[in-house]
C-alpha cells in the first residue's frame, strides 16, 4: 500500500424530504447570500426549487438564480455564474441537480475567488487553493460530485472537455434524498449506476499490490449496484434501492475505496471523447469503453482479472486457463450492463468506426503515454476503439 | 434505510515514517499550545515520542506533556490533564498512542472548555457540543478513535467504564503510521484485530431492511482482516498486512459502514464488564462475549446469520436447515479467534462463572432491557455469559 493523504469532510444530510433543510445547512457553514444554480426545467416542475428557496427564506438566506446548466457542462455558462456572484457579493454556491449542475456550481465557486480565467484551472496552468464553499442538493445518483473535490466542464472554445479537483471544492455539504431520484428516467438511472460502477473499476485496476481493504471496498460497492440496479430499473419507485445506490454513488467516489493505490482513469478519458462528439450520455460511453479496455489490456494482469470475475461476478475460478476465467469476468459485466439497457457497442451506442480517426486525434496525447494500470499510446487508444467498434 | 447524518472531517496522513509531519498539522489546525499525551514508556523507548517532539519544535509549537494513560484509561488522568491545560493555556491536545491514549485525550479536551465536571458527560447529564482540538498519532490498530468521535473512559469512584461521543471529538487529524504498530506484541495485535472486527458486527446486527450498501462494506471489512490478521501474527514485521488493518480499523469505527442503520452494541456492553473486573483486554473479552451473544441471539434472525456465514465465512448455505448454516458461521468465526491465539470461552481468559452473579448485576440495566437487534433483559445477559462460561 502506498502512503496517502484522506479528507472527505463534507457534511451528508441523507434521506426523506431532508432537502427542506438546506437553509439550516447554508445557514451553519456561514451563507449569507446564495447562488441557486441549477439545470433545465425538472427542478422547477418537481416543485423542488421551490422547497430549497422557501427553506432559505425561512433561514433568512438572500439567494440569485442560475439555472441552464445541462449534461456536460459548459464554459459559458461558468462566466456568466462567475460574473453574476461578483455582480451580487454571492457567498455560496447551492447547486440543486445532478453532477453536471454540481460541477458547474464548483467551477463558478473556484473563479469568483480568482482573477484570471477560471479555465487556467482545467488546462492546468494554475492550481486549485481556494473557493467558495459549495453545498448540494443532489438529484441523480451518478457523478459522486456530491462527495468529490472533482469537477469535468466542457470548453466551447474547441469542445475541449478538462477536468480540475482539490479538496478546496469539496462541499459543504450535500442532501441526498434518494426519492428525489425517482423522476430520472429509466435510462438515465442506468447511466448513472454504470457511472458509479466505473468510478470503482478506474480505481480497481492498479499495480499497487497489497491492497485488500480498498480492493474488498470496491468490491462491496460494485456487488452492490449488480443488486439494487436491476431492482430500480424494473420499479423506478423502489426507494430502497434507489438509497443503496445513491450512497453507493457517493463511496464509489469521495475516494474511500481509493487510497494508497495507483489508480487509471483511461477508461473516463476515452469515452469523455465519445461524449464530446456524439453528446452521448457520459454513463452509456463508458458501457462501451469500458469492456472494450478490459480486453484490451486484461493480459496485464490476468489474475486481477480473475479476482474481478470471482468475487464480484461469481464465476467459477478455471485454474488451468484463468484467462478463461478473466474473459468471463468481463463477458458477464457487458451482459450486466446489456441487461440494465446500456448500450455496449458503437453500434449501439450509434458512434461510427468512420470516426475513430476524429477520436484518437482529439484525445490529444500525440506521442506521449497515459494510464496508471496500462500506459497507453495513441495505437492503444485506436485498438480499444476498434474493439468497441467491432462489438 | 434509515434517514442519517454522516461526517467524518478529520484528515488522515496514513504510511511510513509520517509521524514527522506532526508539527506541520497541529498548526495546520491552529495549535500553538499543546498537551502531549500518551501512555508508557513505549512511545519512548521506540524513539516516537522524540520524533513527535522534534516535529513540534521544528513549527514552533510549545507543549507540556502528560504521560500514564493505561488501558481502560481512567478519569484520574483525565482531571490531571485538565487541570494541567487550564493552567498552561493549552488549544490542542494531541494524543500519542492507542485507543486508551486517544480516548483520555477526547475526555480532557471536553473538560478543559466546561466549567462543570466532565463525568458529566459520561454519565448522561450534559451534552457534548464543545472540545479543544485533538489530533492523533496512532500507534495500534483497534479502537478506531483515530477517526470516530467516541470515547470510554473509566471512572474511578465505583469503576465505571462509560462512553460519550459527538461530532466536536472527531480528531482534527490523525496519523497512521503502519510500522508504528509493528512493536505492538502479537496478543495485543490479535486483541485489535477482535475489536475491529466486533465493531463491524455490532453495526451488522440489525433490524433495518435494505441496507445492502451498508452490509456489503460490513463485509468487506471483516473479510480484510480474516486475511491479513493471520499475516500479521505469523509476521509481525509484514508492514503491508498492518497497513491493510490499521485502514480497516479506521473504515471499520468512523460509522460509513453503519449509517442508516439500527445498531446493536450489547457485545461490547456486555464485555465491559469482564474487561473492568478481570483487567483484561477489551479484544479479548470481545473474542469470549461475541460467538456466546451470535448463539444467543441467532434465532432472531436466522438468515442474516446465513449470510454473515456465507459471505463473510464461506460456508455452503443448507437450504433444508438454514440454523445448520448460522451456526456453521458462529463456528467458524469462533475458530478464527481461536486461531489468531484468542480466548473464546470464560476459561481460557481466566474468568469465573461464580462472577456471574457480579457481572450480571453491575451491568446495570435493572428491570429495563438494551439492544438494537435482540432486545436483552438481566435474564438474557446471565445466559449469555453461561454460554461463554460453558464453552
Amino acid at each position: 500500500m502506498n502512503n496517502f493523504d484522506f479528507c472527505s469532510p463534507t457534511y451528508f444530510v441523507f434521506g426523506k424530504d431532508r432537502e427542506n433543510e438546506t437553509g439550516v445547512y447554508v445557514k451553519k457553514y456561514n451563507g449569507t447570500k446564495v447562488l441557486l444554480h441549477y439545470g433545465g426545467g425538472s427542478v422547477i416542475k418537481t416543485g423542488l426549487l421551490d422547497r430549497v428557496k422557501s427553506s432559505l427564506s425561512k433561514e433568512g438566506i438572500g439567494y440569485v438564480e442560475l439555472g441552464g446548466a445541462a449534461p456536460n457542462p459548459r464554459s459559458g455558462l461558468v462566466y456568466e455564474g462567475i460574473k453574476l456572484c461578483k455582480e451580487e457579493n454571492v457567498d455560496f454556491i447551492l447547486a440543486v441537480g445532478g453532477g453536471s449542475v454540481i460541477d458547474s456550481s464548483k467551477a463558478i465557486a473556484a473563479g469568483v475567488l480568482y482573477d484570471g480565467d477560471f479555465w487556467d484551472f482545467y488546462s492546468g496552468k494554475a492550481a486549485l487553493m481556494n473557493a467558495l464553499p459549495v453545498g448540494t442538493v443532489l438529484t441523480i445518483a451518478a457523478a459522486g460530485s456530491e462527495g468529490s473535490g472533482d469537477t469535468v466542464i466542457t470548453h466551447e472554445d474547441g469542445m475541449l472537455k478538462r477536468g480540475a479537483g482539490g479538496d478546496c471544492l469539496r462541499p459543504k455539504f450535500s442532501i441526498l434524498n434518494p426519492a428525489l431520484t425517482q423522476t430520472v428516467s429509466t435510462y438515465q438511472t442506468a447511466c448513472g449506476a454504470t457511472d458509479i460502477i466505473a468510478h470503482v473499476f478506474e480505481r480497481y485496476f492498479t499495480n499497487t499490490t497489497e491492497v485488500e481493504v480498498t480492493d474488498r471496498l470496491c468490491e462491496s460497492i460494485i456487488l452492490t449496484m449488480i443488486k439494487e440496479t436491476p431492482r430500480v430499473i424494473s420499479n423506478p419507485d423502489n426507494y430502497d434501492a434507489r438509497a443503496n445506490i445513491m450512497w453507493a454513488g457517493m463511496v464509489a467516489h469521495n475516494n474511500i475505496v481509493g487510497v494508497g493505490r495507483t489508480q487509471d482513469w483511461n477508461s473516463h478519458g476515452i469515452e469523455h471523447e465519445l461524449s464530446a462528439l456524439y453528446d452521448c450520455a457520459h454513463g452509456a460511453g463508458l458501457a462501451v469503453i469500458m469492456p472494450a479496455w478490459m480486453k484490451y489490456v486484461m493480459k496485464h494482469d490476468i489474475m486481477r482479472f480473475c479476482q474481478m470475475a470471482t468475487r464480484i461476478f461469481g464465476c467459477e475460478m478455471n485454474f488451468a486457463q484463468p484467462e478463461v476465467t478473466a474473459l468471463e469476468g468481463i463477458n458477464r459485466f457487458k451482459q450486466f450492463l446489456s441487461s440494465i439497457g446500456m448500450p455496449t457497442s458503437f453500434r449501439e451506442l450509434g458512434a461510427k468506426a468512420d470516426d475513430i480517426d476524429y477520436l484518437v486525434d482529439t484525445f490529444g496525447i500525440g506521442d506521449g503515454k497515459t494510464g496508471g494500470f496500462v500506459q497507453l499510446a495513441k495505437e492503444d487508444i485506436r485498438a480499444i476503439y476498434e474493439i468497441a467498434a467491432n462489438e
